[in-house]
């Protein structure tokens, strides 16, 4: 069993935009620019955005962080998408999720300039990653492809068993790994709550990615020996052993599970720092315009 | 086993768009108006076009046929594209694929107004139909979602399994057989020329997709007793007995293979028919401004 260091992969990759950054500043380019919309004080969200800031420094990248309170209008923040989609020193920026109820994500991801949608969330990056033309491709997704292909796990014509069908996770990865080339290429089955013989199919899964958000529900029963295993789960599980009062706690239950793997990521550590380093590459891209001009 | 018929349903669901139309036309209103775009002389697309422009006759549409011959250039069909985008009295149109090798198929989707794209093939439709937002649904798939709903094919939870992963039917037809809702709700597996052990995959399939355009590739040991199979196939093969030269010949061994069935469509007279008919409901849905405004 090897373990799928993310956060080893996520620092490589981070010095590796850093000498790009530092080689586009030398000839005179402008560093690449990341904006972020938050807004409350969500006690996750507090600790995603900032992490991005944190590895937007690392990256040698300008962070804006733009703060609003959990009162906020949708109109204001609809005029300060549009202010980002117009400012020519913002490269990307992202609206951390989730919003307020009174707030409609849809409406706010649709009105971010899908060429700034560094997180992929847009319609057209989605629609665009299915038909398999260059896009951003949403962070997660994303994070998870890099992994396979750093640790050079076999793809082509692999079972690839995801479990959950989110619109961030479960939809888009399951169609990155069904396009043609590496990573990718697998025979994919997207499962779900309502899945028939679970079990069963997991247990034909040579790659298997749990992303339903329920914590430790993969256990050693539904695992294929020398199965690969990519755990996207993050459910904050209450601990009172700890300084924060709680533990990230995976989908899958690794101790029973990880002996059985050929490969498998932990949580934290495995897919979590990933998921940053895709948005930092894809404002890498945005900067460089390589994907829209 | 039953058969589906792809003929009858089209026909009914015609009328009651013709039905529709009248109501419109009583209220007051504008006929729906297609229009389509040709290019050369290929023999397929001159009855598929042929078959979309009698379809509006039927439905009580108006429809405009603009011919171009095989040495038109990328730039003329642009520029004929952005006056149907800024014309008011086309509600919706489509450029008949393929197109000769100079010109770049995608480009021209791109160019079409999202609002206009009846096909269903612009990213945005692509990706939106993804997240599972209103959209123009690509008109194979959703005319497969329509036989399964009007022969009241149990969906929820079945094994469905898609064979080929074309970006008009394969994945559009996966993506909106994992959604939640009738139909829909399946564990969806995309198989493709790189699956191992396909024979097992399709034996556990409650509905099988076979849109690989490899004809009589589906035989009877690939299929479950009691099965739904819907033949997306339509090659045509030299048949010296026709008048045409040629016959329609579907991806499955229909003889050997609908015995064993529940439900199957024939090739012709099952998916084929639908095809249009989705065309047709996409396009009065412009008209009413349903999904854009």
């Amino acid at each position: 069993m090897e373990l799928i260091d993310g956060k080893k992969v996520s620092a490589d990759i981070k010095r590796e935009i850093a000498a790009e950054v530092e080689k586009i500043v030398a000839a005179g380019g402008r560093r690449p620019h990341l904006a972020a919309i938050l807004v409350g004080h969500d006690g996750g969200s507090e600790t995603y955005v900032a992490n991005k800031v944190k590895s937007c420094a690392e990256c040698g990248f300008v962070s804006s962080l733009l703060r609003f309170e959990d009162d906020v209008t949708e109109a204001r923040l609809l005029e300060e998408i549009h202010k980002l989609n117009e400012n020519p020193e913002v490269d990307g920026f992202i609206v951390q999720l989730p919003l307020p109820k009174h707030i409609s994500e849809q409406r706010l991801i649709e009105a971010i300039d899908y060429r700034k949608d560094v997180d992929g969330f847009h319609p057209i990056n989605v629609g665009r990653m299915s038909i398999g033309l260059p896009c951003f491709r949403s962070a997660t997704p994303a994070g998870i492809m890099m992994l396979l292909e750093r640790y050079g796990i076999s793809t082509s014509g692999a079972n690839c068993v995801v479990l959950g069908r989110s619109n961030i996770v479960g939809k888009p990865v399951a169609s990155l790994l069904m396009q043609k080339g590496y990573p990718g290429n697998c025979t994919v089955t997207v499962c779900h709550r309502d899945t028939r013989n679970l079990k069963e199919v997991c247990r034909n899964a040579d790659i298997l990615i749990a992303a339903m958000g329920r914590p430790e529900s993969v256990t050693a029963d539904m695992v294929k020996d020398g199965a690969t295993v990519i755990d996207v789960g993050t459910t904050r599980v209450p601990d009172a052993s700890r300084k924060s009062g709680f533990r990230l706690c995976g989908d899958v239950k690794f101790d029973e599970v990880a002996p059985k793997c050929a490969y498998i990521t932990p949580v934290p550590g495995g897919v979590g720092p990933m998921t940053i380093v895709s948005l930092m590459q894809n404002t890498l891209l945005a900067a460089k315009r390589e994907i829209y001009s």
